[in-house]
Order: structure tokens, then C-alpha cells, then sequence
């Protein structure tokens, strides 16, 4: 009954057992973890006279906005640096849990690696809180309709060639290994992105700094808009922060940027395949390593990797779900052993 | 240096281990667990010309919304039923995790009692897409700023009523045992609400539906906003569902609810203490005890409970958080074991 009810509920999951390449017994099956919670970090009050519009609630008082939100697990074992897993634009921490197709995703497997991991929901998104006050003040007729703030979705369409699924909608690389077959739960998994109304470096970034700063000895693994944000986080503190993995960055530090603050910290700037088939993506390959040269010249022990120059190959933008995901994880792991101190 | 450096993750994490009446000794310590993992339920493609006003990404295209984030956790010897925690207004699934204070929360709580859990997020809530198009129509001056859709956030001031922490923000009920020390955590919880812009059933209904079906058999926990949800789950399709908790609901079913749809479920609609000083949820209270009535002469099994007759006192309208919530939870598995079959 019981074997049944397991059954059952996997199946109603529609998540089949993950068939990767377990390199180690504790790959598969059960799970022993030593805790696991939520809190958040950052966040500011805010007062105001447009919080709502339903009668219920009224509209004037105090609400907070800006934290973060933070999902973590800790192993048995844990090395003596976790991760934190920051997602891209338009998504949220969801992108390192299941992959759409139901496999094993990186939050888990980093874990089972013998990594703390944290999972984020940046600022203003997700289960971290945005403020209505803005939408309000233009709902009631205090504020200009161009007031609204850029809320900003992506259509599938769009992303595809953005996540670089093939070369334009519905086109595709071939050798692609997303798995496109579980593309509809893929397209649930993005939200709107409030990230385009605000001056940069965006809420997240203060937070995450706190978060390191928490964590003490951390690696911050980023995600395409993401992608920065590691490298803006060191720029207020290089406190906690162990190492930066910028996953296929959106952008690279500019030229200006003080690489004071990578001091001892690694860096590993990662692509994944047909990089040299998108127009914008083969340019912010190109702007990164420029930053990786003048980071190198810094003295800063930097290095940016495209996979298939290590034999790991037809991974898209969205590397973390492939269907090689763990592979690439595999080989990430293998970095930071050799590189975090 | 692992040793210290799980302790220094756990204090970074600001969440002392719970000091709680352990009622079995898997209650603390290290948790095993068969699976865990993330998914969707529902979601309905949307076209639009509207999805953005950022020139990078397009103003047309296909977006998906309506679907519901659902992250599971499976023990190793789990009941043959499990728990969906559904939150209430203005909040996440982030309701049901470690609490304000850092205490362990019901989704670990009722894992470690051996029940598959399911947390979702509200459809257009946290991880569950909202729809853009309706701001971006009025920012660019093709829809009327009073078209703008609800989109509201409960205020610290107004919620510290509606929550019952006292009569009237910042008054305390003696003896009220919401963590009010940690506050300022709690506050980080709450995100602004869509669903007033929404005609019933709102989509996490349908997407409740689905989930329950897939499931098989599980029992619907709901809070507040999401009280009246199972029930309208039911309506739907009384497949899969095992039992009904409804957790102070704001409302419960009108007198025209159809009572065959609840024909084999048991259902418990829970109060905490203080319902009486409080005019609103008297009045909802009172709601429940007339459907309540009615149920039963229609021969379903329900019975309302306020916790303060079962010798539980001084819970707030978050009883999930509340100091005693562990107590409350133990209860409530009580309860289950009794009745759901």
C-alpha cells in the first residue's frame, strides 16, 4: 500500500528517477540532509498612500520590498564553501530545481555533491515582493500611464532564439540538447521580469552581498542577467564571496570596472555550444573576454570557457536543464575543486 | 572545519534548530528523504502584442499563465495520502516553511510525520506567472488607467488586525503567540495580490483540480484567501481528494453550495483563539458554523473547530507560525489520522 502511494505520487509528479551518469552511490535514491529552511535577506519599508485599491485592505501604510528570497538544503557532509544559485531574467529559482522533462536539477545534485546550497528568488520577484505602488498611483489617476514601471515578458517565441534553442523560432541547433519535448512545462517556469525599470545594480545585488556576507565563504553561481550581478556584489564587499561562476552572462564587467575587488576570488565565466550561431550572444562572448583579459592582466585568476572546447557539447543558454545538465554540473564541480580555496 | 563550517552555514542562516516537543525522534535531526523536486499544474497559452515595452525583447509573442508552482518533498515510508499547504492573501508558499523566528515549519513537519507534502504557489503569485499585458496596455495608452488590474498589498498596519496579533496595530492580545520578535522576517513575506482583480474561481482552482487528480488521493490544506479553494476544488471534481483542512477560511461555501460534491470527504474548517474580539472574523466564523450546519444535514462529515475548546490557546490567524504551531500540527495530524480513510 504504502510502495504503492510512493509509486503513485511519482507518477502523479510526472517525474520520472533521473537516469544520469551517477558518479557516486549517493547520486541516486534517498536523500539525507542535515537541514533545510527559507528566510530572506535585504529588504527596506516602504510607506504609502497606494498599496491597494480594494476596499478591504485600504491604501495607506507600510510594506517592504527588496529582500531576497532564500531556499537552502544542507548536506551531511558539507564542504566548507556553499553555493548560491541565481536565476536569469524572466525566470526564477526555479530554474535550478526539476528540469522540465523531470530530471534531477543542479540545486539537488550540487547538493548530493556535498554542497549548502541556496536558491534565490532575485528581488522583486518570485516569492520576493514587489510593490504595487506605482501601478496604483496611475489605477487611481495620480500618475501618468508612462509611469508605469517596464514589467517585461518574454514570449516563447523570443526566448527561444535568446536561449538559443535553434537559430530562430521554431527552428533547431542541431545536436540541441534541451530537451524541447517538455518545452510547455519549460514555458510555465517564466514570469514577468520587473528588473528593466530599475537603475542598476538592481535590489538583488545588496542582497546577495548580505547573503555572502552571512554565508561566509560562498560561491555565487550566476545566470545570464545574473550574470553581473557576482561581479557588482564583490564591487560593495568581496566579504564571503569564494569564487564567481557567471553562467553565459548577459554582460561582463566594463572596462572601468576596479578589479581590486576579485582579488583572490575565482572566476569562471562559462558558455555553453553554438555561441558563434547568435549574433548576440557571439558579442557578449566577445565582451567577456575582453573583461577576462583585462581582469588577467589585473592579476585576477580568471578563465572563460566555451563547452565544447572541453568536449562538452549542443548545450543551449538554458545549460542547468539540458539534458547533459548534470554533466556540465559534473565538470563545474571539478572546477571548483581545483580553483576555490 | 566541516563541522564548523555547518554551524557557521546554520548561523548564517539566522534559524536556531527548533526546540519543540519532539513527538518521535525523526522529529529532529537528520531528515531522509525518498524524492523531492518542482513542477507545474494547469496553464493556459496567452497571445499578445503587449508582453513588453523593453525594445530588447519584443512586443508580441506567446506567454503561459494560470499554471500553479508545486514543490514536493516525498519521505521514505510516506501515508497513502498526501497534503497540498495551500497559502492565503498576500502570501507564498513561503508561509508554510521556517518561520519567522526560524523555527521548523509545516511542510517539515508534516514530511517528518510521514506525509507526501505538496507547497504550491497561488496562480500569478511567487513562482506562478502573472500576465503583463494588462500594464503594458495602459502604458502605452492603449487601455484606460482604470482598466489597471487590482493589485494589492496588505499593509503591516492592516494586516497586524486581519492576522489578529492584537485589536488594533501595534496592540498585543495577551497572550498571543505569533513570534512578533521576529516581525520584520515575517513582513519580507508578504507580496502584492492579483486575485482581487479576478472573477471566482480563481485560476489556482482549476490548477488544484489537476493536482488533486494527479495525486490521487490528498488532502487539501488551505489558509484564509484559500479556505473557500477546496471546496470549489470539489465542485470541480471530488477525484483525489481525500479530505478537506480549511485554516480560518475567509469565507466558507454559501448556502447554494452544492453538498454532494463533499459526499465521502471530511472536512475541518480551524480557527485560532481570539476569534471573538475580532468583528470580521466572528462574522466569518459565524459563516462557517451555518455551512457547517447545513453540511451535516446534508450527511457531510465536518466539524468547525476553534483551537482554545481542544485546550490550544493564544493562536493567531497565522497559526502555521504561531510558537505553538508544531503543537497545532500535531493536532491537526490527529485529526487526520482519525478521519481521513
Amino acid at each position: 500500500m504504502k510502495k504503492t502511494s510512493l509509486l503513485t505520487f511519482a507518477f502523479a509528479c510526472a517525474l520520472p528517477i533521473a537516469a544520469h551518469a551517477a558518479d557516486s552511490p549517493s547520486m541516486d535514491g534517498p536523500l539525507t540532509i542535515a537541514k533545510q529552511g527559507s528566510f530572506f535577506v535585504g529588504g527596506r519599508e516602504v510607506k504609502s498612500d497606494a498599496l491597494s485599491t480594494v476596499p478591504l485592505f485600504g491604501a495607506t501604510g507600510t510594506i517592504t520590498v527588496d529582500q531576497m528570497y532564500v531556499r537552502y538544503q544542507i548536506p551531511m557532509q558539507p564542504k566548507d564553501y556553499s553555493v548560491v544559485l541565481i536565476h536569469g531574467c524572466c525566470l526564477t529559482g526555479k530554474s535550478w530545481e526539476t528540469t522540465p522533462d523531470g530530471r534531477m536539477g543542479w540545486d539537488e545534485y550540487f547538493l548530493r555533491r556535498g554542497y549548502s546550497i541556496c536558491v534565490v528568488d532575485q528581488a522583486w520577484r518570485g516569492r520576493s515582493a514587489a510593490s504595487p505602488v506605482a501601478l496604483n498611483m496611475v489605477k487611481t489617476g495620480k500618475s501618468a500611464p508612462d509611469s508605469l514601471p517596464a514589467f517585461t515578458a518574454a514570449g516563447h517565441e523570443v526566448a527561444w532564439t535568446v536561449f538559443r534553442f535553434g537559430a530562430e523560432y521554431p527552428q533547431v541547433f542541431d545536436g540541441m540538447q534541451f530537451p524541447l519535448e517538455a518545452q510547455e512545462e519549460f514555458w510555465k517556469q517564466m514570469v514577468p521580469d520587473w528588473n528593466y525599470s530599475m537603475t542598476p545594480p538592481v535590489p538583488t545585488v545588496k542582497a546577495l552581498s548580505e547573503l555572502s556576507q552571512r554565508l561566509g565563504k560562498t560561491v555565487l553561481i550566476s545566470h545570464s542577467q545574473s550574470g553581473i550581478f557576482p561581479f557588482q556584489t564583490a564591487t560593495i564587499s568581496p566579504k564571503g564571496i569564494a569564487g564567481i561562476v557567471s553562467i553565459e552572462p548577459s554582460t561582463c564587467p566594463a572596462s572601468n570596472y576596479d578589479m581590486a575587488a576579485l582579488k583572490g576570488v575565482p572566476v569562471m565565466v562559462l558558455f555553453g555550444d553554438f555561441v558563434s550561431k547568435s549574433e548576440v550572444w557571439s558579442k557578449r562572448l566577445a565582451g567577456c573576454r575582453d573583461f577576462a583579459a583585462a581582469a588577467k592582466t589585473a592579476g585576477v585568476e580568471v578563465e572563460v570557457v566555451e563547452l565544447p572546447s572541453v568536449g562538452i557539447h549542443g548545450n543551449s543558454h538554458m545549460l542547468m536543464q539540458d539534458k547533459n545538465n548534470l554533466q556540465v554540473a559534473a565538470w563545474l564541480v571539478g572546477w571548483l575543486t581545483a580553483h576555490v580555496k
